[in-house]
């Protein structure tokens, strides 16, 4: 993975991800080799923006015989730090929260849900599958005792910010933000946000804008 | 609006989306002008990235005295469709599809969720909230008989495909995608995806990245 050091736009990160996706299916249907205009044609993009994705990972793939669907499943798996199990806490457990935490795909990828953090006095000490939500006051020391290297925030706004304050004081990198307010974090803390209404919103601008 | 004719970009409409939350907030503090520099810290870009931004929307704002809060926001309400309810099918009432169901922000938003359908026939009949969920049979008729706008797909990924493009076929032009899979729809359907996943695994990138 050495001619993996330069930065890859967060866009390709993403088509990367699905990418991986679609080789996944490829290779339940017993597919062996594929163009990178199948893979364009999964991910509603060009064959040349497939090649330019890919040649960030190194050069592979032979002309006019495709990727080898195990070959590129295995070197997407490990670019995307999928080859390792990684210790997630979430922070808020809400509707948002046990949804996340009851969504199977995330533990089949490798993301491992070992801590629950929640505010609520009557929610503390109770269970969410196997793990005992923990209160605020617990934050620090869960996050330490647990290894935690990724936190999920699904918080109510206001309380947002100051909690990840203390996430990243302790140490953690990583945070996958589901509150629907921008985060300030340091630069060297991969912040990443899915907002339901941002995506709406760019919707409802395209219905807008088609009546106009 | 005359003047917000062209094509505005993705990477832009999703800003703009931010800009009027932060506007929101200045104006419940009482703020009645900002000046870009202000909106570009709250967003972590720009003041010149937010000048950009806004000229899509025509030219408003004094040099040196900044924005109206009032103006802005209203202007960008209008722009992302925000001064209209939109009527929205929920389709899949399984524990993504319910947690959305709930999600307030929503409607305050203007998106008002109609309609849900889901094939369990368990939870045909059922009510979610004031709503009664029909079955997957009743699709057509439902998308109809309540002029959806916009569909959020909330189901699993074998079925997604399918189902998509029966709501495309009765006219449904914009689709919010939750299914962790590329759909394929006609160029003038405006969709958008929201994938835990993806946002997830572009952090583990990161995470695995800074161990290399």
């Amino acid at each position: 993975m050495n001619e993996f050091t330069n930065r890859v736009p967060d866009a390709t990160i993403r088509r990367l991800s699905l990418y991986l996706r679609f080789l996944e299916d490829f290779e339940r249907s017993g597919v062996t080799s594929v163009a990178s205009g199948a893979l364009a044609e999964r991910g509603g993009t060009t064959a040349a923006q497939v090649r330019k994705d890919l040649s960030y990972l190194g050069s592979f793939g032979k002309r006019g015989l495709g990727y080898s669907v195990a070959e590129l499943t295995g070197v997407l798996r490990g670019v995307l730090g999928l080859d390792t199990v990684w210790r997630v806490a979430l922070l808020g457990a809400g509707r948002i929260g046990t949804a996340l935490f009851e969504y199977e795909p995330f533990r089949a990828r490798g993301f491992n849900i070992t801590t629950v953090i929640d505010n609520d006095p009557r929610k503390v000490g109770t269970c969410l599958g196997d793990i005992t939500i923990r209160g605020e006051d617990e934050l620090e020391q869960a996050l330490c005792q647990e290894s935690i290297d990724l936190v999920i925030v699904a918080v109510p706004v206001p309380v947002a910010q100051a909690l990840v304050e203390r996430v990243v004081a302790v140490g953690v990198k990583a945070i996958l933000n589901y509150a629907p307010t921008q985060l300030r974090l340091p630069d060297d803390v991969a912040l990443r946000n899915v907002s339901m209404l941002v995506e709406l919103e760019g919707l409802s601008y395209s219905l807008a804008r088609s009546q106009r």
